[in-house]
């Protein structure tokens, strides 16, 4: 555990490489090697050391280092990799990433000697993109000048690519992470280990996983049994058809195991499972910002009727339930908006501006009925304004316990509406399907501390 | 059918609203009026006249225009609406565009006699928006300078809010559209006419259809039989559960009509059912730009594995097959590149750049076994450049027969590769899963155009 910390949280970081070495097909490169140490020098608050193994940048000679780094960032090919992974941990270093993939079944099992024998953790090989904590700028990515936004998401991918989307993904849509961390072929941390270190980080409040395979799943189950109770882990998997998990076989290194299995697993280990990259960041979105969803529930308030109408079709395509309005609801909104048919989902009509919006939301979010609401507030079509959407995050507020998200459906409909509420506390989405999307990984959530408060 | 084109290509347009009258909720007011003023004045190449019911702006008696205009776009409440229609026709107007909703059943059955008597056509009422024609500028919309892209995809949506979203969605994304029609109440014009006059248009290579309800199946279901030789035709059905049913019946006056009926009905008519606004879009995109896809078979061409992972998964719950590379692709495809493993889904490894992209897209696109190809090309975790892209449209050239897509995956990767080829017939998707949906509305298309011709 102590050094998992030092996987995220070092004082002082080695970067091992070389600038004249080059793969034939493969990452190591003098590119790659520059861009990793311009990331670091940029965005890293602690110590940053250099090693050019066959170069003329940094030192040659660990014993030149002033000090004893605590994490050793290694991008050279699997030979070299081993040799220098091997000096530094007798030299003291605690931690290790490593970056180039490329490894034998020999190569893996010296690695796994070599933690045992110095006491030191390994991330990897293969991470590709290595580790990024949004805290303290520890960036070994290669894509230069790429840096998410601090938030409280973290992001754990067994996949370079999957991991890059994701992260590609939140740097554009400005969603915040904390934690990012690559972990490749699994040779000595796993996502046990990262799951146990993220469940306690202050930092973290939901835990997104990319997965292909899985080793040790009877302390994976236990683990996450133990930090879902604190917060959410949502999980996509790779290669859940015959042809993709040979893929991902000599991809990561894994077995896959049947679709089947994992779901059971999921299932026990209380993780929300996703089919795809958004629908992972649309939870996560969601569950970082709102309340879990303690029934099935759902009230529409929407200025326009068609995406209304779509948006109860994926309610209850999603499992969830169009809440039926109390009584009293519905007479106070026939009271003050007479053209308004108060049935569940409400159209407030293409003009209903904030007021109506406060009006209703307020009535409908106290609705002992309802246990989560959707909005849907269009501008094109409608009368609704870009300020107007302030008071969808006022009116939350008075309801802390009842899940909201908000659909400014559309493209520009939905970039106007997001500079004005996109750093409050309601997530947004571009579509209703999605919103309702939300609202099920929410539900899900709730289902899953009722459960195992139960049990 | 004469009337119908004057809906989309009058010469001379009257529109007809008050710069004085308000609607306490709906959507006359004189802020609309002056934004379909403002909007026809800027876009639309034909005479715009105008008509101020009680007001001051342009003229108030018919027999002072110049001369007879085709069209007339009336923008009063329901009544007044009714008053001016019959007024028009008389005068010898020979299309209407009825903006505004709230017509009863008698106010309905007046204008279906008024349709009888002067032997005109009604679009609406509650159009929301009426129509948009790229191709002259017509744009009776009230969304001050909304414009979409002039493209070769329509657009029939029978909720101003849905159309909104779509027309959002376009115009944000970048995607071309040739004709927008919102169709509202369909007490006259309705889809079939509408899908008729789309089928002869030549700007439109793909039609789009958004729809609540339907009155005449079977002449619906003849007349898209007959289109879809020519084109495809793309559905969204709103209202598919009993209670967003019931919604639709009060939002635009339509039986809904059980989901298993539209089913069937959308299989006979060889109509390409989708789930949502995004993946209509996304389906519409593909096959505006490339041929069906003939045959089940579809390889994968990436430069990260997670994602092709990620694809091939998608592929196979999608209905469709990985191809099985032939021994000449595979041997050629480990001879130009040995750290290449020749399997489907083909991961180039991350320093794949133009030039590997190329040869092995060269290879699998002649490959008998394949039958369309999806292409991940992601720059983050990657040395791909967004100029790389390039060699996509050129190689697709040599191989006009089978689809292609390409996928950037992520946020910004997709705007920095969509900036280089968005404008070549590669359709590009964010994600591997949008990707491979595409494919399947092309092949999906290709089964259609099976059917027809066998049958």
């Amino acid at each position: 555990m102590g050094s998992v910390k030092a996987l995220f949280e070092p004082e002082t970081v080695l970067l091992v490489g070389s600038s004249t070495l080059k793969e034939k097909v493969g990452l190591v490169s003098p590119q790659l090697f520059r861009n990793v140490i311009h990331n670091m020098r940029k965005f890293f608050k602690g110590k940053t050391f250099i090693m050019d193994v066959n170069g003329k940048v940094g030192v040659k000679d660990l014993e030149k280092l002033p000090e004893t780094p605590e994490l050793a960032v290694v991008m050279l090919p699997s030979q070299d990799s081993l040799h220098y992974v091997e000096k530094c941990a007798a030299f003291g270093v605690k931690a290790f990433i490593l970056i180039s993939g490329g490894f034998n079944d020999d190569q893996r099992r010296q690695l796994l000697r070599m933690k045992e024998t110095y006491d030191v953790r390994i991330l990897g090989p293969n991470t590709v993109m290595g580790v990024i904590n949004t805290a303290n700028g520890l960036n070994t990515t290669f894509e230069r000048d790429l840096m998410p936004k601090r938030g409280n998401i973290a992001v754990i991918s067994q996949s370079g690519g999957v991991g890059a989307c994701i992260l590609d993904w939140a740097c554009f849509y400005g969603v915040g992470l904390s934690k990012v961390a690559f972990v490749g072929d699994k040779v000595d941390v796993d996502d046990t280990d990262l799951i146990q270190y993220l469940g306690e980080d202050e930092e973290t409040r939901v835990i997104c996983l990319y997965m292909e395979g899985l080793k040790e799943g009877r302390s994976f189950i236990e683990e996450t049994r133990r930090v879902v109770k604190k917060k959410p882990i949502i999980a996509l998997k790779g290669g859940i058809t015959q042809e993709s998990a040979h893929r991902a076989k000599s991809h990561t290194a894994s077995m896959a195991g049947s679709d089947e299995v994992f779901n059971a697993a999921f299932k026990k280990a209380g993780i929300i499972r996703v089919g795809d990259v958004e629908e992972l960041m649309n939870a996560a979105l969601a569950l970082s910002k709102q309340p879990p969803m303690m029934g099935d529930n759902v009230a529409i308030v929407s200025n326009v009727g068609g995406p209304a109408i779509l948006a109860a079709d994926a309610v209850v395509r999603n499992g969830l339930k169009l809440a039926r309005l109390s009584e009293k609801t519905r007479v106070e909104i026939e009271r003050a908006y007479p053209g308004v048919d108060p049935v569940n989902p409400l159209d407030l009509i293409a003009d209903a501006r904030a007021e109506r919006f406060q009006k209703v939301l307020d009535l409908v979010l106290a609705d002992e009925n309802v246990d989560g609401v959707l909005v849907i507030n269009m501008l094109k079509s409608c009368f609704f304004e870009p300020e107007d959407a302030k008071v969808i995050p006022k009116v939350a507020a008075n309801h802390p316990k009842k899940p909201i998200v908000d659909v400014p459906a559309g493209g520009e409909d939905f970039k106007l509406v997001y500079e004005v509420i996109g750093e409050s506390p309601i997530p947004l989405y571009n579509l209703p399907e999605k919103g309702v999307q939300a609202l099920k990984a929410l539900r899900h959530y709730g289902k899953i501390l009722n459960a195992l408060h139960m049990g």
